[in-house]
């Protein structure tokens, strides 16, 4: 069951486990922000929900607690940081502070960062820079999952590509996997014992996997080895496009784990403590092409034309950002949705850790 | 008919005309050599069956022959160029020659050119970068084409995206629209008499139309308060990935015409000669996040091992660039492909403008 709680109190406990952890203050209440961010946005996938993944994570040492993420290489528009297997979390908010720095000095900034950890929504970076007036991309790989168009196994990760840009009356916000979904979607559906509704797993490269029931189809998405993988956006066959998909997880890849020299996707496993997805930072001040304002304002208008279309009957025409802006709205105000599962996890890192939970759930 | 013609005639060819128009040497060999290098990339859509496209516009004054393009803001990363509506190849070789100075001086260069025309290939400016040792992308807008998920209007243009990156044996090249297919994909598909093999244009937001004989349809594309459209990239359904072909495709929209204060999609028409379509030109070296050699290196062998995946049955995996490599080794041999129809128009072109193209076309 789902139920709503207050995301301030949330929040509060967030802080307190990873003060638990080790991190400092400071750390422990960037972690939290980006957590609940995510869940008060509707992304209750990888807000809260994942604690019990960090918390794994950290007690195995795949991320470690006292690592500071170091830069390698630099130029003023650009930066290779080596993250040192710390948070993902903080080595986002690390690469990305230092992507705006270089734009707000120079125009652009690129960061290009390895041996991260998994670091969450990518939106969330690139929504760092729109929150300071700029555009934002992030992107970031991860182990095998999508099908290259017609090979029979994963090699590409799900490779997201978010960007960001200041709008009125609020940011757009663009945060999608190079696959047709991501793989938590997968296991919502699995969970639910609901049929997929459309061709996002498929078998020896085409023969698409549906029904909830194909158990073990569905696991063999986690084996390297299997001949099951995710269909790159555009589906598996070049007549829609698959190829499409597929071209832009590979760039995905470029300026992730092939500029920092990092670990390529199928470098990447859970189990291996030595290696850790890689991820990209760009920020770009719209200021060096023209007056900011007007140009936020002509985006504005663009945009609204948009949601302004005649639409199918009984449909919305919705803008990237408008979803989670809508959700956003409705968590504040009446709370983050987490679901029994999530919040016994959460009570037993807490208990675990010798944190009184009780004030912050009730 | 389609028969083979040597490129090298046919290039001296285009460039006689090019002058004939009243281009300087110089720019008549930049256009020939674009053209000709899009027919012998087998990508004849785009090549000198575009020429009579380019001999309206230039007999109408929507291409003005002794325009030149004008860098109008500017710093050490970016510039706004304005084209005048001078030819789109050649403002698209200046901005993109300006990207990669930028790019050799300070890393990164990103030029936006506003009032520009038809551009041709995208992967071709992509390519200039490339060829450089650099990273290299492009994007344009275009007309009103991709219907936005749940809309019944078509409103963002195709919006291609390339990318090029040096790679061994040959540069990886993605060039592909945000919709599932470009507008010239379905018109082939139509003088074929085919029926579409997949939903790439849909009609009253999302019923698909495959079936050739529906011409009235077809001819909506054209129509822009038509309630016929291109599907995006990921079809016209949020469970095939809808929303993310149409944000690409808004993205391109940003770096095109938002950040250069140009036309956006909607005011493009082929009619209005006070319009034209914008494009992007982004450049990158490599160098400044490590050793180029040994990141091409593992750029390449990561192209390589998806190449040599397990594939289906009967199916080879190809890596973007490499239909392209095998298409221009084929067509630098035996002679680029022109159909009858074209090879007309461009003899009709000829003589128009006393012209000797026998020697040309033998």
């Amino acid at each position: 069951m789902i139920k709503r709680y207050d995301s301030d109190k949330i929040k509060q406990l967030v802080f307190n486990i990873y003060q638990a952890y080790g991190f400092s203050e400071t750390q422990s209440h960037k972690v939290a922000e980006m957590l609940i961010y995510t869940d008060l946005h509707g992304i209750e996938s990888h807000g809260v929900q994942r604690l019990v993944m960090y918390d794994h994570f950290i007690q195995n040492g795949k991320i470690r607690v006292h690592s500071q993420p170091e830069i390698v290489k630099e130029t003023d528009v650009s930066a290779v940081v080596d993250a040192k297997f710390g948070l993902g979390q903080l080595n986002g908010i690390y690469s990305m502070n230092l992507a705006i720095e270089k734009a707000k000095q120079h125009g652009i900034g690129i960061v290009t960062t390895r041996d991260s950890g998994h670091y969450g929504i990518a939106g969330y970076y690139a929504d760092m820079a729109a929150q300071q007036g700029l555009i934002g991309m992030s992107s970031c790989n991860s182990r095998p999952a999508m099908l290259p168009t017609h090979a029979t196994k994963a090699f590409v990760g799900t490779n997201p590509i978010a960007f960001a840009m200041p709008a009125k009356p609020h940011t757009f916000i663009f945060d999608a996997a190079t696959t047709t979904v991501p793989q938590g979607k997968i296991e919502v559906y699995n969970k639910l014992e609901k049929d997929l509704p459309a061709l996002w797993v498929a078998k020896n490269g085409n023969e698409p996997v549906y029904d909830h029931t194909q158990t073990e189809d569905f696991k063999a998405l986690r084996d390297p080895d299997a001949t099951v993988g995710l269909a790159p956006l555009g589906g598996v066959s070049e007549n829609t496009g698959s190829h499409k998909g597929f071209g832009l997880g590979i760039i995905v890849e470029v300026f992730t784990s092939i500029l920092s020299m990092g670990n390529i996707s199928t470098e990447i496993t859970p189990e291996d403590l030595s290696v850790g997805p890689c991820q990209s930072f760009t920020a770009i001040d719209p200021a060096i092409f023209g007056d900011k304002e007007q140009i936020i304002n002509r985006f504005s208008r663009y945009l609204q034309d948009i949601r302004e279309l005649p639409a199918i009957p009984g449909k919305t025409i919705y803008v990237h950002g408008d979803k989670e802006a809508a959700a956003y709205a409705d968590r504040k105000k009446n709370g983050i949705e987490i679901d029994d599962r999530t919040l016994e996890e959460i009570e037993s890192i807490a208990s675990r850790l010798n944190i009184d939970y009780t004030n912050y759930v009730a």
